[in-house]
């Protein structure tokens, strides 16, 4: 589970849930203004402000959303951070605090709790955000990571789910399914180390793959890119269930359908390779992948000259009456209904 | 699990994971005017204010916090939002909002997951609080509730642990121990259960205990008691853990030493007939107890008349100079130096 094998392991009872926590967060540093107070008393406090306020929660539990064969623990951290930092960004807000529940049973050392929290803290780094709370607790099995994140946006900025109307461009940013091939790719390692433990896997070609699966990074500039060129989107959500499922919602909460072209779907060459090797339909797994974690939205068509051309967004189609219901064009030009096929992680047990 | 035994069983991967979702809260009702977007975005939002927010989170787990043998899913749906809104009325604050996050195994049917929100969902109504958000998710073994809970306060009322003084006087709401007694009561019926299943418990006598137990409530009312009385605390804590361990949090922030009176310290009839049959000391269960869900804090000595003889508060003890330690002084008139032996739920498994 960790690099080093021959690391201290200390059994997290000698230090006991407020040694822990005393622990874990003797270092935090506040960044934010309205970090009134973080750790150390029933709640945190936040200041006063003229901004509306974003909240939003994530689970992430082992066996279910990840596997320690291959997710190092200090990646599940910073991926686990940035899982919630992505639906701020989905709102047009700014990320500014977390707070971090963990269940962990008692096959977890101090030595890894610090490597998850090591990861953590960098995300935090990283992305200008304070850790200002959380709990920590046993659990009967396994991991489990709980993180809420709080943001801001004003009034004006922010960006729901039911605002793209008829004629709206739909745009994506970044790239589709590396995430879920690097999934499939670290699968394919896991069971050939299984049958033959001394083979060194040679995954030079599977690089942004792995990296997108490992870790992901939050679209938090999206929203500068959009002030930058003066767009406001009509409805935005992040892309954690795979293009389609998120394009649904969207749709469904907005009241209206969809066109998206198989031809305009953002693809990274690694993924058409690595499709090609694994005979997979690389529209599929841009569709149903999910762990994206890019930023799907809708604009009004008359901003097109604005975003033409932009080498972070892609113009994947647009909407439509309600009616024509939600369809995909293939690269043949023929009209196919698209269909949810999200991960779903009820139905993965 | 549930009381009726010919209720439906709907496996929850039959609705999927925004299945679920949708199906729990569709009922959702709104009572707070900041609650501007609760479910059904990427995250909520809340209205500007001018006042501060404050943020809780708690974690409850299967076999750790609590065991379904003898606590019903709508109690434990009910206590996991008590044990949180305690928070923020430990900081003087109004508790407003909730995102609530779930992680099930495949044993757990819909209905059962109905009952869970069903007392979730009258916490919400009996304490005007918005349920606005969470996530859903399998589990690898039994059941975690993951709450975070989101409240305001004025800057002038917030209390944190770390004012106390001197020469202030310790106060406690209701009562304390019960709790704790409730459990053993619970436990020990369980083992007889094991042994003869036909046996009818005779509970009469724990009705108070069990109570405290299975359904705790958070004391909102103190916040507008005090107000009314006109004093504000210089420090103060919710008794999650045992009035030994909270004094102690409040001592160590405030660097500041105590002395707590055996005999003032408050304790139902029931906890003290119970700790007879039970053969247990009443002064260490509520030294020791935990999960009373009372408040713990302190006043300045010049508003002793405020509070003396008020049902719902006790004045157990005083403020001393760090150097002085953390006392407690027996009905004997003997001092003893305070230990923390609160609940550790790191060295329970």
């Amino acid at each position: 589970m960790l690099e080093d094998k021959n690391q201290a392991k200390t059994p997290l009872s000698e230090l006991g849930e407020f040694g822990l926590i005393e622990h874990i967060t003797k270092h935090t540093k506040l960044s934010h203004e309205s970090t009134i107070k973080g750790v150390g008393d029933d709640s945190a406090v936040l200041g006063s402000s003229e901004k509306q306020t974003l909240i939003t929660t994530d689970l992430m539990v082992e066996g279910i959303h990840f596997d320690l064969s291959y997710m190092p623990l200090k990646h599940l951290g910073y991926k686990s951070v940035m899982v919630n930092l992505s639906d701020l960004y989905a709102m047009n807000g700014k990320a500014e605090q977390i707070t971090v529940s963990l269940a962990v049973s008692n096959r977890f050392t101090l030595e890894a709790i610090e490597e998850l929290y090591a990861g953590i803290r960098l995300a935090c780094e990283t992305y200008k955000i304070d850790l200002i709370g959380g709990d920590t607790s046993s659990s009967a099995k396994g991991i489990l990571i709980s993180i809420t994140a709080i943001g801001k946006v004003s009034e004006e900025d922010v960006v729901y789910r039911n605002g793209a109307k008829e004629t709206d461009l739909i745009v994506v940013s970044g790239d589709l399914g590396a995430a879920y091939l690097g999934l499939q790719v670290l699968e394919r390692e896991k069971q050939v180390f299984k049958v033959n433990p001394k083979n060194q896997p040679d995954l030079d070609n599977y690089t942004y793959l792995i990296e997108r699966q490992l870790k992901p990074e939050a679209r938090k500039d999206i929203r500068s890119l959009l002030k930058e060129l003066n767009v406001k989107p009509t409805a935005m959500i992040d892309i954690s269930d795979g293009l389609s499922s998120e394009i649904m919602h969207i749709c469904s909460k907005s009241n209206v359908g969809c066109k998206i072209y198989e031809d305009k779907i953002p693809l990274d060459p690694q993924v058409i390779s690595t499709c090609e090797e694994f005979d997979l339909d690389s529209t599929m797994v841009a569709l149903s992948g999910g762990e994206d974690y890019e930023l799907l939205f809708t604009v009004p068509v008359a901003d097109f000259e604005k975003i033409k051309g932009n080498p972070h967004l892609s113009v994947i189609g647009h909407i439509t009456e309600k009616l024509a219901g939600l369809n995909l064009v293939t690269r043949a030009g023929q009209e196919l209904e698209l269909k949810a096929q999200g991960w779903n992680s009820l139905a993965n047990d």
